[in-house]
């Protein structure tokens, strides 16, 4: 059989340019307004350019031996939930959240971010939600969305199916960054109260959902009476970027803090003991704080171990502090003007690298 | 019915912590083989640690004014040539050098790089293939692989697919930046050969492959004596980056170099249009290098518009520089003293910021 041969353009293929250039340019606005005095305009630019330090005298940084810390991340399935959902108003939230507040843990103040979207096709309701969110994120962690990238691929995802990529950079000075080697015997361990799941375990949270034939749509009075179980898995990632950095900056010149971290995949244990160094332990006490409902939910529907609980979730601390023990009360109290919910969950003492959580 | 419930644990959601750690640890000596001085070593660390400027007197660039610039990239489609041919070696060169040939467009020195892999399970093989062709060309690209996140996600991306983001970081003194004003009338636009398709227009071409019943694993004569159409369809995209440094360290004081472009997708035309200020045009003339034989190979079997064929792909040529006139040879001899080839594409004449391609 003669194969008639029809001409074959880009469009054919399934991409459309024109529909991802509006995007393009409709998403300029919401970029611009998380732009400070350090972000270079640069119109048609192939990337992004950010000046490292302020041009005014008043806010000059003045590095003398800048670092810059990078991280990348994404949000696992909890882009699932969203797609579930059709609501991806808070995803992007999620996706600065897992990255900046990686950074802070570094000691940094976050610069910029840039986002990779991948989509099968481009839907602007659903990339402005995305977007919105990300560049509120943005603002409100004191970084400049510098960029970005919407990967149109239709025979990569099918629809409904999505991926995000973050990226951030932030500085901090050499001699202020944070320093396993810092956390001593007699060091208090501050938490900061999460908001939910935040953005890992959510492989497991849909099990549970699937395994229990719960209903995303419903309110279950024992988890919210307002919300329904959906809104709540939903509920965006906290940001830390604000709050730590104002609380470094207020302690300039004593290193009151001598480790951070960010509870995410692995929980408190795993990212705990990724601050320690091997001449201390953490000893982590349970009845600090109550472990939020949602969690208790979860592992209820889906017969949870408590062991296995510990290990895929934050159990309601997002963020915690190793701070000097004469400071634990000024650091908590800064924390709290700042809007934060904070528990003294636990304590250093010699010995080997090692997290109990009792 | 009643509902028997079984334990559910995180292994049991698809997801294996464990294969993912043994990975992430195998990738660290790629990893390190990129890292120069300025990388600093952060074991456990939530984010790379990379010094701006260097410890030793010798090394030290002394940025008065340092500018980051950053961007992020995918490699569209051209993962699924390499998925369909199970050959992940040279995709990760493609994503490495979707941005740091966008990154030296702006006059920048590429610092560091980030990858984002998204995967349905983890695949050591197919992982060490990509990490390895990221690190390969990050090292030849003189930037290190600073970080990276494997997401292992089985309920977003079915097997065979997988999805790559790329992101990196550079630095260049504010005064030395690319100034689309700096173009001239008079200038020249001299071209850089692509080693291929590189890493755009990939749902065309596959498109023209079922179109025209083409066979990968099949060697076209006219296209290539020795490789299979799919080795020739994966050549890994070249990577501009150490040439462009290397050029642009040459001439410190003089700036000969008025403009660059990465041809990426929208082909010649609309990438040089990007760096043109309102008052010039560019000329390019296609006399002046013989597109190769794959792009018209493509065109034939696809029956494609010559338009679109300039519309979608690079043609032959993947970086564009506009020089200043006196400037021109000695650039060229410069370029293709590192192993580039150079054509002298067009020139630059007063105008309103339009490209000519005849």
């Amino acid at each position: 059989m003669a194969k008639r041969k029809k001409k074959l353009t880009y469009a054919d293929s399934g991409v459309d340019i024109q529909a991802g250039d509006a995007f393009a340019s409709s998403i300029g606005s919401m970029m611009r307004r998380t732009f400070g005095p350090r972000v270079i305009s640069n119109p048609g630019g192939f990337a992004g350019l950010f000046r490292l330090d302020y041009n005014e005298k008043l806010f000059q940084r003045n590095y003398r031996d800048p670092v810059l810390v990078a991280c990348t991340d994404g949000v696992g399935t909890k882009l699932k939930l969203a797609s579930t959902l059709d609501d991806y108003s808070t995803i992007g939230v999620d996706l600065v959240a897992m990255c900046v507040n990686d950074l802070v843990v570094q000691g940094a103040e976050p610069l910029f971010f840039l986002d990779y979207v991948a989509i099968p096709r481009v839907d602007q309701a659903m990339l402005s939600q995305i977007v919105s969110g990300i560049a509120g994120a943005c603002r409100e962690s004191g970084c400049a969305l510098l960029g970005g990238e919407t990967a149109e691929m239709p025979d990569v995802y099918p629809a409904g199916e999505f991926d995000l990529a973050g990226f951030s950079v932030g500085v901090v000075e050499l001699h202020r960054a944070t320093d396993p080697m810092r956390v001593q015997p007699g060091d208090v361990v501050l938490g900061l109260a999460s908001s939910g799941v935040h953005s890992n375990g959510y492989s497991l949270v849909r099990r549970v959902v699937d395994h229990a034939s719960l209903k995303l749509g419903k309110v279950y009075e024992e988890l919210d009476a307002q919300r329904t179980l959906g809104q709540v898995l939903l509920t965006p990632t906290k940001l830390y970027a604000d709050p730590i950095v104002n609380l470094l900056r207020a302690y300039r010149v004593k290193k009151v803090v001598s480790g951070m971290a960010h509870i995410t995949g692995g929980g408190l244990a795993s990212n705990l003991s990724r601050v320690l160094g091997n001449s201390v332990d953490a000893k982590i006490k349970k009845s600090a704080w109550k472990v939020p409902g949602v969690f208790r939910f979860l592992q209820e529907q889906g017969g949870i171990d408590e062991a296995e609980m510990w290990k895929v979730f934050n159990m309601g601390i997002g963020y915690v502090l190793i701070v000097r023990p004469s400071f634990a009360d000024s650091v908590s109290r800064r924390l709290e003007r700042m809007d934060q919910t904070v528990y003294r969950i636990g304590s250093i003492s010699s010995g080997s690298g090692c997290v109990t959580v009792k």
